[in-house]
């Protein structure tokens, strides 16, 4: 898949998720006060070749200086402001169980501005129970809470035989991108956008290579 | 990649990475007592094309019965002696800030053979903290844990900035397969497999189609 910027150009999915790697790196560099970084610095870095990462940032403008590289807190800035991360992004996350608690309890700690905002559950004996200063809110109230707050968002982290159900009211709802830890593929409209994560699954397949 | 079978068959990564799919809907059919299912009810429970899941399926051998589908418990054995998950694997985890605390919670609950037995940090305020029943040690205890304890596979969760000493450390120990969830490419033999993971950065990957 890929998206059109506004002047028209493909942005292939591949280069969007490198962007993440990109800004996070260049955020390291801000909190050393490194000032400016050539794109072979950050290839050697983020084992990338040099020529793809400028190639990537080509896409969104032409950020680099010639014989001094690209400016840390402006390139910085101007990967946060292309993600949209420049302003805080509310995420439901539904599903509290051993995975949905430590992604809350890791989303805490995080500076980044995708923050966990409700946590829903349908298991009544989870109703209540606290996970940072978040209390879990009983399935019902998951339409209202999204539309209420706005929430584009959602990470999915419910057992596989329930996640259909709770991916169509969050698409009901308005959600527009999903992060789904549920080991079953999602049925959406062409306007939502799912991203599959599966860490069991993941360590279960690396054990075929050993 | 491509890895080939006895009958030098060769399986693509992406059917490799769907069979974890597969073994754990088997295990929630055997939890429910089903004793069959067919490819079709497979392809509709889990969203993918049924040609696909006896495409897959058939690179292993011809598992299917005609007019009554596949036996749920001989299948679900069948997957997870190809996985290589009929034993258990021990696993260590490199890094245990926020996210691989966290990992380590999840991990302890599974039911899955993958199972983390050591814990490693570089920081010295956090050797000697238990979490789970495992007590974080020092990372001059890697390389002979690794060794003693045969350890084939391995997690890091430990910043971008140190990835790739610890990731030289377990492979010079003998890992031959890893979760990466610092935000940074690995660089390995050819012999080591390396899947990549970071759940902020997939966040605000997808922050981007908001």
């Amino acid at each position: 898949m890929c998206f059109l910027t506004g002047k028209m150009q493909r942005i292939p999915d591949v280069a969007i998720r490198r962007l993440p790697v990109y800004l996070r790196y260049l955020q390291q560099l801000q909190s050393y006060d490194v000032e400016t970084v050539s794109s072979q610095q950050m290839g050697l870095d983020l084992n990338l070749n040099p020529a793809q990462i400028r190639k990537d940032l080509s896409i969104f403008g032409d950020f680099g200086v010639k014989g001094m590289g690209y400016r840390v807190s402006d390139l910085a800035g101007r990967l946060s402001s292309i993600l949209g991360l420049n302003r805080d992004i509310p995420i439901v996350l539904v599903g509290v169980g051993n995975l949905g608690a430590a992604l809350c309890r890791y989303n805490r700690y995080q500076q980044a501005s995708t923050k966990i905002i409700g946590l829903f559950d349908g298991h009544p004996a989870k109703i209540g129970q606290v996970h940072g200063s978040l209390e879990v809110r009983p399935m019902d109230e998951l339409a209202d809470f999204i539309r209420a707050n706005i929430v584009g968002m959602a990470i999915i982290a419910v057992p596989a035989t329930a996640a259909q159900a709770v991916c169509d009211v969050l698409v009901a709802s308005g959600v527009k991108a999903i992060l789904n830890f549920a080991p079953v593929l999602l049925s959406v409209p062409e306007n939502v956008r799912v991203q599959n994560s599966d860490v069991t699954g993941e360590l279960q397949a690396l054990a075929y290579y050993l």
